[in-house]
């Protein structure tokens, strides 16, 4: 059942051990929001856990100092920025299936299998809806507050360049700013700071790009034999989602990473109306009209097939005016 | 004599046929402070007209549609975003010095050149005060006026990634946002698209970053040579200025690019207290402290030479606590 913020604030009023899950291969967004509304959550008086299949980076780990994890039977199973419960990583998709009572999520694509679903699609991240819920809860956003949700609304809007990104994202941003969010730390971290390893990665990544379909898109693979070459490893891989639609005149542009069992994972960025999702929901994955992701199966060659006859229909659907 | 907000404003209104000045080289800053304030101006009754020694380059030229620009003996000059008479290019100081009534500026190496001179170098944009002055002056701030003040607003704080972005520089981002600036095409065009010859000269110029003094230190050397194998031009080298600075542990990041007479100019971006002012100053150029300029004479070598020596010096004066 779709829900809205107040009746969301309401739930969560109600309720005392409240358990919040991230997705797995956590991000800044699930992670900030959560983290952001357990804070708020516990000075309330409500006993709170924050939980992840997969460990957390130690970019994020700000995020959680002085958090206290409380240990509990979850009277509330909230899911906070994921889609699909699959998303949750396989073992916990496997302890959480058909317990989820609230999901706060901002992707068009959500699965709705939670019980009661707060869900903004015209959200640029899940923390500027964290932060309406906050104000709604009548919360105190501390400058530790505001520093998670900034990290989510910069983050998932690529720090305000992303198509997602409207007024609202500036005025919550302007907002987190004032009450002290530590904006510039934030920044320099996830967006303009690059590890030795990192940059000799991107210099490898930028070398492989191909131009397909008139340079209407442009693809970038990163071996295997990349990682070892540039000392790097997946974790930095995401960075390199957004470089080949970069490139003017662009307009999918694609960035797959080989994985350990050699098969490939894709993400896929497009331009205007080209929607991404689309592409990715045919080769079984998902995600936004700008950017999604899915898996492929088979060797280099034939999982850049099987993406480019999908980035080939979605372009052929396209037709400007 | 320095004026503040009030008196700046308290001169325009008192002026009639207004030049304003915008420096050679032209950025987004100069260009859309100067445009938007020559806009307000206009619907004000006033003749305005705004000058630079140098061609606008194409991805400004939006600044100037439906701009009116007068033809007159101006009774006020105006420099906007202009540092130092000399900026104005080798022509024009000719021209305008000892001319110069008014100048609005944020860079704290300014020269006072001006009779009067409203600076202000806590703003991260001269278009930030700007804003403000258009407030001053009660004109109304139209979606194109926000589009050019936008402008100088995120490329002077390189989409607000810099350490010059402040709480004001949200704000006055997101009631741009909100008057109808077109944040999301003007972030495309200066931060999210590169030519294909840029992004060849990237590639170019990312291979010749070397390290010095423990890696605090990184440069890239910009080429002649570079120019011709990657079809880019010395127009496009201002965006590869930040790309040293990124790497993890640098505080001290350089691009030089070879002039077509053989010497060189250098753009030096600096983290934390580190003064890249103080370095160019020494070198006969300047700027703010986490980005400044000047121009290197000699070879290759020589020009590396002389910079990295200032460099050191700066290093060495900055001790960690």
């Amino acid at each position: 059942m779709r829900i809205d913020l107040r009746e969301t604030a309401g739930i969560l009023k109600d309720s005392d051990n409240i358990l919040l899950l991230c997705h797995a291969h956590p991000d800044g967004d699930t992670l900030g929001s959560a983290t952001a509304l357990a804070r708020a959550l516990s000075a309330m008086g409500k006993k709170v856990k924050v939980d992840c299949a997969d460990p957390i980076p130690k970019d994020f780990s700000f995020m959680f100092e002085g958090l206290e994890q409380a240990d509990f039977e979850p009277e509330l199973i909230a899911a906070v920025d994921v889609a699909d419960i699959k998303l949750l990583g396989r073992e916990y998709e496997g302890v959480y299936q058909g317990r989820i009572q609230l999901c706060i999520d901002h992707h068009g694509s959500n699965m709705l299998y939670a019980d009661k679903v707060w869900l903004d699609s015209d959200s640029a991240s899940a923390a500027e809806m964290m932060y309406l819920l906050l104000k709604e809860l009548g919360a105190e956003i501390t400058p530790k507050i505001a520093s998670c949700l900034f990290t989510g609304v910069s983050t998932d809007t690529g720090c305000f360049r992303f198509s997602n990104t409207t007024v609202r994202t500036f005025e919550i941003a302007a907002e987190l700013a004032k009450l002290g969010a530590d904006t510039y730390n934030i920044i320099q971290v996830f967006f303009e700071t690059k590890t030795k390893t990192y940059a000799a990665l991107e210099r490898l990544a930028l070398d492989s790009m191909r131009f397909y379909f008139s340079d209407r898109c442009a693809l970038i693979c990163v071996t295997q034999d990349m990682y070892k070459k540039s000392g790097s490893d997946e974790s930095e891989t995401d960075r390199l989602a957004n470089l080949p639609r970069q490139v003017e005149g662009v307009l999918v542009g694609v960035t797959m990473r080989e994985l350990k069992d050699g098969n490939f994972k894709a993400s896929v960025r497009t331009h205007g109306d080209i929607d991404a999702s689309e592409i990715c929901k045919r080769l079984g994955g998902g995600g936004h009209i700008g950017a999604a992701g899915c898996t492929l199966y088979g060797t280099k060659q034939q999982a850049i097939k099987s993406l480019l006859k999908e980035v080939q229909a979605e372009l052929d659907a396209f037709v400007i005016d």
